[in-house]
């Protein structure tokens, strides 16, 4: 389904005069609303190709309908979401669930909607049909060496697919690790996974970056062997200057204070990009921001000071994606929330007065330095949003249009209510 | 230290204009702002007692200075927040740390400030100089009946106490449990608690309550006696149409969801009241707000939603109260930021739009009944929150009066670097 | 598969000798190893339906081989590990993964290999083929009554089935509950729920049970409407004196005192029973006794005295069972572990000095109760456990006797490698 | 109090008959019993001065008597424990609550007692009466160049102090962190410590070490800048060969698998030391084993594999320590119980057949894995223990000698019922 141009425009004519005395009051609230904007206008977050369909758990799913049953239909999507919101200009492909038949049409379907194809994602955390070794014990962890040979020729050849995409990075989650004391030598594991990784390493074309996730646990349930950050900081030290850890919130053991290792990371030079969700208890891949919103603001606050002082692109130095799991909502509806709420934390650190920040901190002014936070998360930024949107030619208010448009009604008339995307 | 009268017309007469601007913009916004006022200006935090100086850990405590040194002068304290907030019209003593010599004395003192005496506090978590029998090992779930015996008779003095001032509820909290596995008899502890509990409820006058607080873990770091909202269900529904569960904040297992708990309590007609504060591990009594604020908000939105449907008295028919500890923040500012944040997510849950959210929710439109929430969360209320002092008396910026008025270098003048609050 | 006597005859005749020296110097050091033998002989495991093949995360599944493919076949490994171990009494059933097409057949084969079924459960937390109404918002809390109105139909015809089979138990757990803030009034999910346990309650035969079950989170990720004991405790006493809470041990927030709540659920007469598992992170279903073995003999050591004192027969008064999945072990091996590590925990408990124990709590004596306990726990009781198999005519060791026989490459033989056990 | 050599050869010869026979039917099940000896006897668990009195929280202390009023009395409150269990063969000072008048006559004192100095501990984390800056804000951390000169200085004597003493590390433990979201700027604080920490470094002799502990939370309760084992990696990695991870068990976010981060700073060469506990919730610092003793198990597991592939030697090359805090036990029985269950879990690690668990590790057999350690854990090592006591010259049961010697009553006859020892 393609929005018609027009379509934005009549919503947003309808809109304008309300928006416009909202954005005059802001103006007038944080006079550095201006300089603010075309970095939120250059902030794209990227959606990954298995979030466009409905998600589910181990004991069931419930299939919403019209989901994409192929990869064009995925960037149909994406793009669709781009044009309602212009923030979210890349699609990250997971292989093997979008192997491309074609590179050339891919891409230039892409090309149509705006889109550029973010990271590659490998998958060896389930087996696929005729598959010759399996996974079940492990993949660049794995005892054998045949199985790891498999696992590092299976993310070569997703570098290879991201080369004819034009991506520029390849993403490792592994789910590697034991569900039992015992089960593994974790010292062997580590250096096994070491070694596959450099293999790994060794392939990346020299414009690459390789992101390495941890994740404290699930789907195993004893240790896993990419846990923590440290233990990711481990590996990509020694891999070399092109790796780098991805951090997806969800990943950590309960109230771990993300906002530091973020900024460590950064200090350190490691700090790859994000994987944007929220979660109340593990890796529930919840819409972001919507069970801890201040925490998201912290982290982004860290974002801007530590990427600041190393005078890096917002927009361009880290990656920037959604790992989310839509169970109970719309997954456009619910990508439509979770970029929102990803600008309007980025947007509050943005207006965080860092001199004065700074000189709280320099006289140890705790209260000081939380009022000056709460003051930029408490602003109401929504206007500034809605600007830096109607600007590029987005919608003012873009789930509004979504439902105004009944596109989900037309995805499901189009494709069905049976469909379902590829690696659901 | 006294606030004139004039200092506070002084300070709102500069910021009037500006004020008024925000204000004018949020009713255009904000229709039913005018109908929330009221109720905003009738919620009252009490303040407790040993609040009011710097708080500690096990570690160690670093004193600020100016802390009150006696009761007198901790009611002048709770005078001076009341003064720049008209929110915080009530006291809560803490007994033994706070044994009047003189009610009538303490009484008019406290109407000077336009104060109340909330719910007064027993101690049997420590040992007092004197004491016959020693609370090591618990207090009314003792193995011996002495000891729980000593207990009841305090939590009755307390009562008695509370009486002479006016009190209308006793706010227990038992470190009653365990350290280590086999150390109690959970049910003969329960059952001891339990009887000792009839015994205090059976003094309570008619028009009092009895709150019991429930607290996961600390000073016991095996079992609490009282240890979840179920237990203090158990012990309240045993006891009486007087006794209520009363919720503190801090006092939960990792994730757990207050926000149901609170509802269910208000449900069943047991929900007695809060001590608010907020944390990222334990009971860390932080600043309330400073940590999660869209979780304060969610207990809000089931407070207002809960006690409308049993037609409560939002300011009267629960008890309000901080319970915090000022480590490295001046106490008196720190309780101005807490107030600050309970009331404003209090005006959030004010102007969600319980029409449409019912709506939504009966058609389980679970993306906009999240955006009905976040809308609400996401307005900036601090506007109205300055307008309902305005109206009171109270001052448009609490805190940068405070400041400006140097209240606490009057305060060390006064009364020295080195006091130390009783109880501290 | 059927094992034959002389393959238990033979492989015990080898062991005997040195059985026989371990259990004669466990007699010298335990005085009451004797006493204890008929009770642990008389504890039976009921083994769920669905835990019999391999089990998966939603990230995938890696299939082992020979799984069952029917009831039958499911009756026939039940047998096998009852054989094995004369622990394993009876077969928990689930509707609709096991509709049995001839119910005489089905108890017939069941009595056969000796064993009975326990309680029957329902399923609601996965929409069936066919079925009119989805529960993606909920079954028994679903806000259209024409949901609830099937699920309760369901559950009717769960306990139908049952008494078809002679179970005397209905078990629910339900899934009910939201992903996200806003999306359910928690006041009438619990009403609505309420309601709907009702009118199941209202079908229960004189004789059954009814367990509700309670589960913190998964799949829901914001609120669970029966989350925890104390919410179960609520709908049961509500219920009648036909309900009870059931237990699973991975159900709970991070760090709760388990053994508490079973205390107290024994003392209020509300404990229905448990299902058994080990977890280090959330519900990770893994192998009982393989992660924090003491909390479970802390758990059979509050049930062996509360039971105890509330005069209960141990075998018969609460129901016992495996709720576990099998996601990198052999799934009847992995069983064979779990009823050993459970009968473990409970000789342990049956050996607690209980009158030096009760000594040490008159007397605050945490050092010496903290002895009695882990001298229960420290001692070697595998020659008792093995005794009591020998006498029941088990195997002295059954998870070496299941791979002398090559039990699973006989399965394998039989079912293929592809087949997959219906609910997995 | 000295312990006369005939009270321990009256109490050996009263048991030994009993003990010969469990030693001797241990002797004929585990057969490298008697290689297993001679490291059972070598590892000595370092006693910290401040585990010698009551524990408190910040709700209160309930004191025991007969505390150690002075240095002296602590090493002869050590040297009592070391007498009956031949395990506590160092003790480790805190400074400045220990601070030697007369290091001479102090080293004697523990010589006579067979007693060697530990690792000296800095103390940062109080400010001292007469002291010129506050660690209100930090020490090694400050944003004040002065307040890190303090305590830089304050960590080097402590250093000269320990030189005095023959001690040949450093152990260092930060408090320093933040109570508030915008309170610190983590980057500046982490490299201010760093840059403390490198002068503290430069100090050292040659043939010293330093331990950097780690803490997730408390007594700051938003972030610690030393705040898990990725952290602490960071900053020894960039100190130098001398510099080391401390790891305390009850330092880390709930769930945490610490026995996969010992195994990974061992394979670093980064792992210093421990500092043995237990805990539920948080740093509850109990008695070691009481709570977990399977993962006390599981972390000896990876040491002894892990320093025997680095052919380390177990009792020399790593600190080991406990760090406790005895708010209901008696300090010196608590301490028996915590080096006894230290030993335990060692023991238990020496026998697990190595060769074979690398066998199932090879073979990803879980269940067999699995098998083999519980195996190890469930075998009854106490005779193990006993025997190596005797061999020792200490006694057989050394909680119960204590008891029978009133040992508690003399001290408190000595020393009166009200002393404090310093620290507490």
């Amino acid at each position: 389904m393609l929005l018609h141009r027009t379509s934005i425009e009549d919503h947003n004519a309808a809109l304008l005069a309300a928006h416009q005395r909202r954005l005059q009051y802001l103006r007038s609230e944080v006079p550095q609303v201006d300089d603010v904007l075309p970095l939120l206008t250059d902030l794209q977050i990227a959606i990954p190709s298995w979030a466009l369909g409905t998600g589910g758990t181990r004991f069931g799913r419930f299939s919403g309908g019209g989901e994409p049953r192929s990869i064009a239909e995925k960037i149909e999507d994406v793009g669709l979401l781009h044009a309602l919101n212009q923030s979210s200009g890349s699609i990250s492909l997971h292989i093997p669930w979008d192997v491309p038949e074609n590179h050339a049409s891919i891409r230039s379907l892409a090309a149509q909607h705006g889109l550029r194809f973010d990271a590659v994602n490998s998958n060896t955390f389930q087996d696929q049909p005729g598959q010759q070794h399996s996974y079940k014990f492990g993949s660049l962890q794995h005892v054998d060496k045949a199985v790891r040979k498999q696992a590092i020729e299976h993310n070569i050849e997703v570098i290879r697919q991201g080369v004819e995409l034009g991506s520029k990075a390849l993403s490792v989650w592994l789910s590697d690790g034991s569900c039992f004391p015992g089960q593994l030598n974790f010292r062997k594991a580590f250096q096994n996974t070491l070694e596959s990784l450099q293999e790994i390493y060794a392939a990346l074309p020299a414009d690459w970056k390789l992101w390495l996730e941890y994740k404290a646990f699930e789907p195993n349930f004893y240790s896993t062997t990419v846990a923590d950050w440290g233990q990711s900081y481990l590996y990509v030290s020694k891999l070399g200057p092109k790796a780098f850890t991805l951090v997806d919130l969800g990943h950590h053991l309960p109230n771990a204070n993300i906002e530091q290792i973020v900024s460590l990371l950064l200090m350190e030079g490691r700090l790859g990009g994000f994987h944007f969700n929220d979660s109340k208890y593990g890796d529930d891949d919840l819409t972001t921001g919507s069970i801890r919103p201040y925490q998201l603001f912290l982290i982004f606050n860290e974002l801007v000071e530590g990427m600041d002082a190393r005078h890096m692109n917002h927009a361009q130095d880290l990656g920037w994606m959604i790992d989310a799991s839509h169970n109970v909502k719309d997954p456009l509806e619910d990508l439509l929330q979770s970029v929102e709420a990803i600008k309007l934390a980025y947007a509050q650190a943005l207006i965080v007065d860092r001199k004065a920040l700074a000189a709280a901190q320099a006289n140890n002014d705790v209260v000081r330095a939380q009022e000056i936070l709460q003051a930029a998360f408490r602003t109401d930024l929504r206007p500034l949003l809605a600007e830096s949107r109607l600007r590029a030619g987005a919608a003012l208010a873009p789930l509004q249009l979504f439902r105004e448009l009944n596109v989900r009604q037309s995805l499901i008339k189009e494709r069905g209510t049976t469909a379902v995307a590829t690696g659901l």
